[in-house]
């Protein structure tokens, strides 16, 4: 089955995310606004079972932060994604660096680490332009505590249920 | 923020409740398929913090169990949900009661707690017996283990968020 881990930001954050993933981003429905720290990867029972006793044990390592988004940004011309855009990434680039390494590392991807709450996807160029240079006139000032990771699961319909929480104990 | 407490059963499980709660339960898309342990009710971050600190306590000492799925039921017609039954329900009743006492007790209820898998809510009396009737044809036989409860609070826009698990370590 489908796993992947995510954290959510703060109930503020994600209903302000919501108010614009219920018009950009078809996967509204599917999954709470998050920030991905590990793609969606077919995993056995097995696997996920050593993932959490790996999670287990890094969490406990880290110690809970502060996330600060202060703008909309867009992965454009790579994908048409519009997201809100943390102010430093530091904290969020550590934690998955320190949860996505050994049996956690992730392969094959051509793309680096970006942390990023996505509030728009699968949008026209067109409209893509519009939307973010709308969005981009509203001052952006969100802040929130990262102190879990999320490990998810999809069912067949695309959407997320959680199966574990690990709290970031160091 | 309005809470909850509920358990998700196997990916199996909800893979098939979600193949019915599509067409006949209006929260589809706000909840993956659940049993509720504890209705949503409003609290504050004191409140939950508290509810944490009991959850952790009162998980450790009651042990995982399976759960049989074995028909279909209906409230009627003291409200018009249409749900998966369990055979027993011994051991999601005594979770229940394990958790919900003390301050976690549940005040002003005029039911009884009825463990139950929603898969229909609001529909019409004439379509409730038309869809029952034709659901009831088919053979249910779903088991799931139930090792873990979720914590989860609620968005602005109706949809729930997990805040964090708590294995049944007993």
């Amino acid at each position: 089955m489908n796993c992947g881990i995510a954290i959510f930001p703060s109930k503020q954050v994600q209903d302000a995310a919501n108010s614009y993933r219920k018009r950009y981003d078809p996967h509204y429905n599917f999954i709470q606004p998050h920030l991905t720290i590990r793609e969606k990867e077919e995993w056995d029972e097995m696997r996920l079972g050593s993932a959490v006793d790996r999670l287990e044990v890094v969490t406990r390592g880290i110690a809970p932060f502060e996330i600060e988004f202060n703008r909309f940004s867009s992965f454009y011309p790579v994908n048409n994604v519009i997201y809100l855009a943390l102010s430093d990434t530091t904290n969020m680039e550590n934690l998955h660096n320190a949860i996505c390494k050994d049996e956690l590392a992730e392969t094959g991807k051509t793309y680096s680490y970006n942390p990023h709450l996505t509030i728009g996807q699968q949008i026209g160029d067109d409209e893509l332009h519009d939307v973010l240079s709308s969005l981009k006139k509203n001052p952006v000032d969100f802040r929130s505590r990262v102190d879990r990771v999320h490990l998810l699961y999809q069912t067949e319909n695309g959407a997320w249920t959680v199966y574990q929480t690990f709290l970031l104990r160091g």
